[in-house]
């Protein structure tokens, strides 16, 4: 799983850098996670395909987090798109959009497949063999959602020393990753755990961008691998992430303690902080493992 | 009046440039034209004041002309405008830009007024008492204007070695300045030629982007100083300059060269070229003073 930080400030484009968009590699997908304005150079920069994007997922309808997102469907037009392309995202998304292809006499020759949301409680909105993504609902000025991305349980390994004792033929071998066991010609069985060895725990990533202190978020992302969670202000500035429901470099740090997360990364801060080691030293004493995110930043985990 | 090119790109934001936006500083006025994605920055990184755009003028609702307005719209509400906004475009643009503030539960403390236009002939759009904006009917595949913008006549300068031979008080430089003769004390009259000089001639710049190849334009920009018109084709693509509705960069000189303006500027290059030195080559035998756009060119005339 890797994590490409495209944008991580708060409100909007500026010198400092992009507004929040980000790139999730995950099982051979490439999702993209908010799409502020400036997204599409942000992709071009770090040599992102945008033929590898099928899946676009808008937390909510504040511009920092998808006024890019109608230019890159202009350029997915323009550049020939076929594919379908899945867009998930707040109410309204869908008919912000077509007003935008309508008012300039244009079109997609691509299907766009809204996923439009309203539910208050988590839910699985994508499913496949390889990956779930259910929602988190957040608590913001607007109807907002992160998202959390889990692996599924990869295939067994194959103890190919193991096999190879008890000469079972490659035929056996599907079966044998899904965990089964196997009967040989004589009779006996042979137990799945002496034939292979446990895979690679499977990876999960929760994304929390908007949100006021949420302490509730923590219980719906108990134990994932890496959060990202806001981090707009320093505590000095504590009643502006009040009224504006934003959270402290504390109160992240908080979510990510009780949510016993592996590593927290900070960012969407604003750009009134012209340096940011201040957010470490803030989330530091209430969770160790923090990291603060960059433009162009990329996670392996 | 100074000309600040923010972005001369068709099309898509890219590493090679911006989409259209410019700045014009006339008579105490800066004007935008176009808002392509990006323009926020573009305008940070050249230190051109938000607080000074009062008026901004869209030519049509393609997306590369006018995806930065949502974000321009919203950082003037985070930086605290009071002052009035006028926005001048196609009918259409009212509708999104309010429906985009309407999805984010977002509203201005500043007044916006929405010019919409409808008109197939040139009207006037704007005036003060230095300036008249009007509209240049295009030939796109949307409804487009390009803008025409004209200094009004400067007061008469004061020929101050005159007024002191002809002792005239200095009760009358107002009216002098304003063309007027004096009558002194003993009836005597001095023509106003004799007390002035002529002011500087005003200026005027035309814009037109995007069109087809229309020749009527040159009769409409007669005579302007300076003319940018986009050439988003080289002859060899003339055909897609066809289907597109757009211009080769030999077309714009022959609109430059029935207009006998004083200079041509090419502009909204499609990105597939990436060297620009043919445009100049294919215009210069039509007509010779041409140049190009280039993101951040400042042109003073």
């Amino acid at each position: 799983m890797k994590l490409h930080i495209l944008g991580c400030y708060a409100a909007t484009p500026s010198l400092m850098g992009n507004p929040t968009a980000q790139i999730l590699e995950i099982r051979d997908h490439l999702f993209l996670i908010d799409c502020g304005e400036g997204t599409q150079v942000q992709l071009r920069k770090h040599k992102i395909k945008f033929s590898r994007i099928n899946h676009i997922f808008i937390s909510h309808l504040h511009g920092d987090h998808f006024f890019g997102l109608p230019g890159l469907i202009a350029t997915f037009q323009l550049l020939g798109r076929e594919k379908e392309l899945h867009i998930y995202g707040p109410s309204g998304l869908k008919e912000v959009l077509l007003m935008l292809l309508r008012v300039g006499n244009s079109w997609t020759s691509f299907t766009i497949h809204f996923h439009e949301l309203t539910e208050k409680d988590p839910i699985v909105i994508f499913e496949d063999t390889k990956v779930t993504v259910s929602t988190i609902p957040l608590s913001h000025r607007v109807y907002t959602n992160g998202f959390l991305f889990r692996e599924k349980p990869k295939e067994r390994v194959l103890n190919t020393e193991a096999v190879a004792t008890y000469k079972i033929d490659k035929a056996y071998f599907k079966n044998i990753k899904k965990g089964k066991d196997v009967i040989l010609e004589n009779g006996e069985a042979i137990s799945n755990t002496l034939l292979t060895l446990d895979p690679p725990a499977p990876k999960s990533y929760a994304y929390c961008s908007d949100t006021a202190y949420h302490p509730q978020i923590s219980e719906w992302i108990k134990g994932v691998d890496v959060l990202y969670h806001e981090a707009t202000f320093l505590t000095s500035e504590a009643h502006l992430a009040a009224k504006t429901k934003h959270s402290t470099a504390e109160e992240a740090a908080k979510v990510a303690k009780a949510a016993a997360v592996k590593l927290l990364i900070l960012g969407h801060f604003s750009i009134r902080y012209k340096k940011k080691d201040a957010f470490l030293k803030e989330a530091v004493p209430y969770f160790s493992n923090v990291q603060l995110a960059e433009d162009g930043k990329l996670l392996t985990f």
